[in-house]
């Protein structure tokens, strides 16, 4: 968690986290190369990040291997021929998506394993399983967190009851999960807030995941931090579901203004990024996002109408309205 | 300025501007076809803008017409070609730039004239003349703005000065201009907190013209709006030069929550926008400008960087740090 011992300027109370194999790896089946995980490893490291995700822990009785790539199931072995025994600052994170994994058999007593954080993903109506799973991975030995994704549509009420039952939780960090792309700087520090006035008192940090729908994710990402919020995630170019997430490049420009950290990063996007954006692999803002970031709906539409080559926003824009 | 008599749902007491013409003209040397213009001009009016800047009222013994388009001199005639008499609730807008601009020859009285508002831009250093110029363009019956550029460089005494000097003036209108994409939202809201503390006892009005090098252009241009911006500037495709503007799409997303004016302009965007940039004319976020935009100097070495294919980054991020 303390990434001043690297020398970069990235404020010691803040920890970037780097989702880009997770969030990113929704865009290519997780099919990305070792060469690239190294890359993307060593490069963190140099840039001060303070942890990195490297998928989901998802379980192969849900999903075949034969569809996926390696870091959709983030075996202990896959990571260790990564990072070895991982004797860095930079910590080791993995995402465990409610229902789709088997976390009573899947995950070693952390003395044994080299992952660090295990986070936990759900929506609101699970978070039963999800308090569960978390205790489970605190008893492990495992800092945990807890994603409750598309809180921009959940009710209000529902919202004030869960988050005092999260904070009651042993998870170490709550998200606020912007999974539609919805939000405006106006609702990102309300929630922010909200959030934390609730977290605090239980000694519990605050961390931010936003979607970059209306190509907002960045600026929402610093309207959370200058809320309170302590832990960052961001993806290289931005690379994620659909709009994609907060640019590791715009994040740590703004948070090491000697940028060294942006420097440091720089030939990994040009020698891995780009080439994989010029490979065919889609993600980023544009118009269908947009329209559905403000509709506050899931962007599976819209990945669809990108996917097929359509061009007409406005009649995608208005059966979406109707169809709300 | 009243643009609720469209029966759209922008607030009535906020302004929008389209500066597509004439920060996009950038990109294109003013060339914009008749067809465009009048698209653009209609798709305006039906969305609710408030103005339309037609381009720049340059001076032809400054600048040849051969070099450019019609829309960097902005005649008379070419605005009546396209909007006759004009007999809408868009109001027309030009921009004159101190020392580009034959101010005391180049204008008719507002009583002969289809425009209604005169953009006055300089710098810092350039104010006497700005001010003798919008004094003039007032007389004349003109609607005036002064846009004062780059001031994310003027020392903080040197605005201070400036400020009063600009209040007490007689232009409508003063905007806040971030030149170099270089503010992020804490820096918005403080200077447009310190223009409207100046600017409200003379009764004038801020505007936020933003630059998108950091990707901060719409979020910018919100922030300035929750703290008391009124006229909003932005560009179909946040077109303009380098990294481009605030997107109109965004803006009006955002002010017209029933996505009626969002709506009515995506056919524009389909039809004109997008084969635009798919012709070849360049704008918009990229690495390149980020780093010029982190470094809160001009984009020229960034466009250069664009339009010559280079790809190495990190080595244009250091060198321009070393020549800071």
């Amino acid at each position: 968690m303390n990434s001043s011992v690297l020398k970069k300027k990235i404020p010691s109370d803040i920890c970037v986290l780097d989702a880009t194999l997770r969030d990113g790896g929704l865009c290519n089946d997780f099919r990305f190369t070792d060469d690239f995980v190294r890359a993307l490893y060593r490069t963190n490291l140099a840039c001060g990040v303070a942890y990195m995700e490297f998928g989901y822990r998802a379980s192969d009785r849900e999903f075949s291997r034969d569809d996926f790539g390696k870091w959709k199931f983030c075996d202990e072995e896959a990571l260790r021929d990564i990072v070895g025994e991982n004797n860095t600052a930079l910590k080791i994170a993995v995402m465990a998506d409610v229902g789709r994994c088997d976390y009573i058999n899947g995950f070693l007593p952390k003395s044994e394993s080299v992952i660090d954080m295990i986070r936990v993903a759900c929506y609101s109506h699970q978070l039963d399983e999800a308090i569960t799973m978390i205790e489970h991975f605190h008893d492990l030995g495992y800092e945990t967190t807890c994603n409750v994704m598309a809180v921009s549509t959940t009710p209000k009420q529902e919202l004030e009851e869960l988050l005092p039952r999260l904070c009651q939780s042993p998870a170490d960090i709550i998200y606020l999960v912007d999974s539609y792309g919805a939000f405006h700087a106006s609702d990102v520090i309300a929630l922010t807030h909200k959030y934390s006035d609730c977290a605090q008192p239980y000694g519990k940090k605050i961390g931010m995941h936003a979607h970059n729908n209306q190509n907002l994710a960045f600026s929402n990402t610093v309207a959370a931090l200058d809320t309170g919020a302590s832990f960052l995630d961001a993806t290289m170019m931005g690379m994620g579901r659909g709009a994609g997430n907060c640019s590791m490049e715009q994040l740590l420009g703004y948070l090491d203004p000697s940028l060294l950290s942006l420097s440091e990063m720089l030939d990994f996007l040009r020698d891995y990024m780009i080439p994989l954006k010029d490979s065919g692999i889609q993600w980023g803002y544009d118009l269908p996002y947009l329209i559905t970031g403000l509709l506050n709906t899931h962007p599976r539409a819209a990945i669809k109408f990108t996917q097929t080559d359509q061009t007409d926003c406005r009649a995608f824009l208005e059966s979406l309205q109707k169809a709300n």
